[in-house]
């Protein structure tokens, strides 16, 4: 039996609700199953704050011990469930944090390597939310917020082990947009939480990613 | 007992589904009920052809009498609920369609008059759905292919008589955008099918509509 | 000799510039010619502000009597030149004017038809724009701010007559999104220019417009 | 006197011309001058193809020995002039190349580090092209196309030397919108060179970056 690790942020931005916090929550304790694969999920919340995001990570990491990490965000304004390529090294941030800090052009990490590279086979992924009737894709950017600064740091935890390693941005929910009145697209919790699962159990079967594009002119 | 009349069309451009006939089919008979108002929803299909629309939309009033007329059509690559404000008498068809027909520049009606008003309380509608949390607007277009030719001849029809009528555009279906993989926002039929119905119970109990903005720069 | 008059709006939405008065003021007095047609281009500013535009307009026809009228105006967010296709009897301000009036669904004309369409070879004029390099489009909304007002107001004065009226949305300049930095496409001057002087050529020397789709399917 | 290297990419993707090469062709042999700080601009086209692209850069970077290199390519779809931020190690082609090649998920530089970050002042470039009156931001993302090739190869030969190096992503040509009917926004060739010439007289002359935010929350 492994464990999937599933991260969401509390809200920020002024929004009362974080949809990443809202689909991971809901599947705390679930059991999933793949052909010979099975796996025990669990949830944990991170805060949206720089300085602690990476401290409750490292929490979680120590007592789930998990074999796939998956950190999810919110993306407003995107409208498909998109798998992030490449974490990089660099917090710009366009708005202040949950505590107020706002870095600019401040590494994650002083000595660490320019970018990680997702270690999920993020085409099997993508390939599977679309067969389950899932709008999603591949991202080459995870923005330059706390977003990114989570998903720089636990691929920096999680290099030179076994355990692998992704980050997933998510559209807003409805009842996001509908407050709003923006014209943003959204995604309902349960057309987002089918096509987790779904990622999730390509994540767990698959060991060689596909071989498809998934690639951008710019 | 009020009769509320709903249309949704068949598939069109390619596409093995229509989310408005998906949308409104299920509701067929349903009864729906706000404070003393209560209204029964029949769903009636509209085939996606110029030289057959109206016909069909003429039967359908003729054979259920409705008190209230809800026409509703697919607009992919829209991200909410948009209740259409006006119908221009102008058929300019970007594709062809379902018989092949593709006219340019032609009146719906020849000696019509250049448009028509919707005479629902289009945005009390939007903020039920809204409060429904339903991501729903006011559009001012409804473009020039086969929904607007139903929209204006629905309104031409009703025009003088004490029945109701608008149009409703609403997005792509989840599965239509996974298999397209073009990008596009998306709703669930579950979301769709919540802001529809407190739209509906709004239009049946709103005598006067909301004087709120809803209007457009350009 | 004919006589086009251009109007073009003041600066609103707190924006120090209108790219509609830069682009006609300069063309003032300039004479064009396509074949043996000649015409002189007389520019007229209009004020942003729903109580008095349509007498700027009227005093604007009065002193000038021409052949042909294309009122233009900004569309920040668009990224082309767009021709109108239709104006409608509704003013529905999303913001105040520039006299803090704020009209919610008013018509422009109580008892006026619910729409005019343009009376200029919109396709023939989009189709001179693009050959002449210049980015450019039919468009089914005009919105339903002072642009919209205007553009009926001017429909209805010219209906019956022999002159021909249209109206053109244009882009924001570089130099108001490099300060609103707020990521909205944008046109230079020149580009607009040579695209505007295109279309007026092309409408001088048009008496039935191309049949070509500019349709939109919502 | 520096040398300032500049290059552009041929057409692709079906183009007859390519803007990043219109752009930094008129601009061979320029001289510009900031305060104390003169430089003579020099271009070089590279190629739009994977197996060829970087022989090119070499051979250029050799020749001219620059003291700032800026390679600019075409991002078709954006609206501005966007300053790169990194770089990435990887291919993964949407698109054939010019010579039929599309790579997936292979490295730029199978041993090279993830990731390099651009050593251009971007932020103070930005700045200068917003003061030029043209349209300008950071983007978080160069693709995986030839342009990222190029851009991590440039980075790669320049690292642990004193030259710096960056890359401009930019807007279509007017002209490509007219032809293609696209709706997708463009940039006149005057306003880009304006802003290009902004942008490289800001990196002549700033040797610390301005520290104010162009992040992205996602």
């Amino acid at each position: 039996m492994k464990t999937m690790l599933l991260t969401g942020f509390e809200p920020f931005d002024g929004e009362p609700v974080n949809p990443s916090w809202e689909l991971v929550k809901a599947l705390d304790g679930t059991l999933v199953t793949q052909g010979d694969h099975q796996a025990r999920l669990v949830a944990v919340q991170l805060p949206c704050v720089f300085s602690r995001s990476l401290a409750a990570l490292d929490a979680a990491l120590q007592q789930h011990q998990p074999d796939i990490v998956l950190a999810v965000g919110q993306a407003g304004g995107r409208s498909d469930l998109t798998l992030e390529r490449v974490a990089i090294n660099l917090m710009d941030a366009r708005i202040p944090d949950n505590d107020g800090a706002q870095p600019v052009d401040v590494p994650v990490l002083p000595a660490g390597p320019a970018a990680y590279f997702s270690t999920l086979p993020i085409k099997a992924m993508v390939a599977a939310m679309r067969a389950a009737g899932v709008p999603a894709s591949v991202s080459q950017t995870a923005g330059s917020f706390v977003c990114n600064q989570v998903f720089y740091g636990l691929q920096h935890r999680l290099a030179g082990s076994e355990v692998r390693g992704g980050f997933l941005h998510i559209p807003y929910l409805p009842e996001q947009v509908a407050r709003l009145a923006n014209g943003a697209p959204s995604c309902s919790l349960e057309t987002m939480t089918h096509g987790l699962l779904a990622a999730l159990l390509a994540a767990l079967a698959t060991q060689t990613d596909l071989a498809v594009t998934e690639g951008a002119l710019h």
